[in-house]
């Protein structure tokens, strides 16, 4: 018996029902791709950036999602402001910091984000997530030269210092408030050969923070359906081609009971 | 027998013979999507926005699709640039206003486009085209929270409105121009949950515009070969992600004969 | 024995071993398509264009694909200044002149980057490489009214005078730096139905620049190994929605040994 188990099944059993709309600022690589992958999971997506109407998008919205993987400074203005509107209106706001620590200014937009916005999730992978705390980390392109493991023992007290949840991905991922700590064990190494899959968890999590107030369990139970959709499509598929579509399609047939009897989340 | 049955295959046999060049600006989320769905039906695709080109482009092109569904002001200014070329020059513009009737800066763009160029059809989903009329409308998102048939009655003096034919999709698509009014039964509950499909369609009545001057018969049997695709799709793959591919090998196998046979349009 | 083939299993071998990183200022049409083909060459893809970060990025990388596909002025400002960068730090460049020849926009903006940086290759089809020379060339749209064999006899001086390794792609592919000629023989025609696959080429030929100083190898051996992947991608499915995927999945699954075995580069 795991932790959250039945939390994720309900999650994914909400999704289903409500088809909540996710608004998402995102990065024109992973456009399409997330979109499928929300839709796949019974959400509904919509991807809108204009300064002119984010405002009005995420007030329709249940979540948002901030990426900055193809950003300029046009787009992470936008952000911000999508992000104080649904602060505001207590809509729960998710970040992938897409190759923070790779460049300045990648480094210096998530902070920037993160600053002027209430977040509640923050996902990356742990060169990511450790950019945030020092500039002296590197990241190699928006690739992780750190494992999760090196980021373990700092994970709380950085989430403590940045007032969020972090979700860390990676072999095996790491989730903490600062308080409780959690590794979820799906996942399937074929999800490193697609493009944007950690853009995809991002924008599942931000799907599961629709239904589930808590941003432990969202982004435990998110990442678990999200792995474990990656452990079905590597049942079907061996090569990263057929591998992506059917990742799209477990997202699609998986249950809320078969997510129940599946997920791997633990303690730790 | 259907109504324009043989006016489709002629159609789809045109569009492969002739290949014509269609000229998209729409948005990021689909255009790598709609440009493989317009190749796999045997036209030729080009997507160019700039400014400083528009005009250009679409004076080498059969056909030219807007589709406002990641706007912002500069590309609405470029999609009427384009627009207003195009109407000079006698090619067809068709327009896909997604979202139009959730954000203020959607309805407003899509009637602005409507009012400064003359477009010869409107594809979007029963919301989106209602909210064309009045600005009491509401759309979640990019999805519709209207059926066909909640537009059905006031399709035909919409469209003679705005000057225009009028694509309204959903389970069963509405073709009007305000005196001739069809239904295409043809479609695959599968193609909603696909992300761009609508702005697929779009695309695909924008090839079928360029090889046949009468917007009604284009709408018509573009969206019963389009429907026709996702039915054939459909017998190959029951979940999102295997039915969007095999959705474009059904635009690329299905033959002119098969869509005579197989396009259910009818009077109504 | 063709030319080239124990070169073409060493770049293989080194990219995936190296997995270089490989930078891209290129359209939106195919960012996610040729993101996936680098990833599954073995290569590590970044899509980043804004002012503030390009020259950042291009540090960090082993190469750098410039495509002008969707350009707008200020992402050709960008490529230019990634480009200077990558000239002074002997980072080699790759230059894809996307439509060339269809618009005064694209035909000025291919020759500002050929005049302002230095190209290692050029890549494109005949009729955007014939278009760099003289201004009374024609493309339709982003598709060529020339074969390969059309810009064969002037191939060489062309070279020579743009100073760079042309790399004109068609059923035959021709590279030439004007002292050396090879043809490639490798490909399918199907490639010519998925989206973006010249893009994908040019894409591929910077990941095989990151490994092999020489341009010409680098370039022959790359298309040789992409064309090869079509022709294994060709025996799983024989539609473009199936066959882009199993183009990937190809990309992915050629050992150094196959390709050596496989590769058709023959001097001409």
């Amino acid at each position: 018996m795991t932790h959250f188990s039945s939390q994720a099944a309900l999650n994914l059993r909400m999704i289903r029902d409500r088809k909540p709309l996710i608004h998402n600022i995102t990065n024109y690589v992973v456009m399409n791709y997330t979109a499928n992958a929300l839709l796949c999971a019974g959400a509904s997506p919509v991807m809108a950036h204009a300064e002119g109407e984010v405002e009005d998008m995420v007030s329709l919205s249940k979540a948002l999602v901030l990426n900055i993987g193809t950003l300029t400074d046009d787009w992470v203005a936008s952000m911000i402001q999508a992000g104080k509107r649904a602060n505001v209106l207590n809509i729960p706001v998710i970040l992938d910091p897409v190759g923070s620590g790779a460049t300045a200014l990648r480094t210096r937009s998530a902070k920037r984000i993160l600053e002027q916005t209430s977040i509640k999730v923050l996902r990356g992978n742990a060169s990511e997530i450790l950019s945030l705390r020092s500039a002296d980390s590197k990241t190699k392109g928006v690739d992780s030269v750190h494992s999760v493991e090196d980021a373990a023992d700092i994970a709380g007290t950085l989430a403590r210092e940045l007032k969020t949840t972090l979700a860390i991905t990676g072999a095996v991922d790491l989730v903490t408030d600062g308080k409780q700590q959690f590794r979820v064990e799906n996942g399937h190494p074929l999800m490193g050969k697609v493009t944007g899959t950690g853009c995809t968890a991002t924008a599942i999590i931000g799907a599961f923070l629709a239904v589930d107030g808590d941003p432990v369990s969202a982004a435990s139970t998110a990442l678990a359906f999200f792995g474990l959709a990656g452990e079905y499509a590597a049942k079907k598929a061996q090569s990263p081609g057929s591998f992506m579509i059917a990742l799209l399609d477990a997202l699609y047939d998986i249950s809320p009971d078969e997510l129940e009897k599946g997920c791997r989340i633990r303690e730790a």
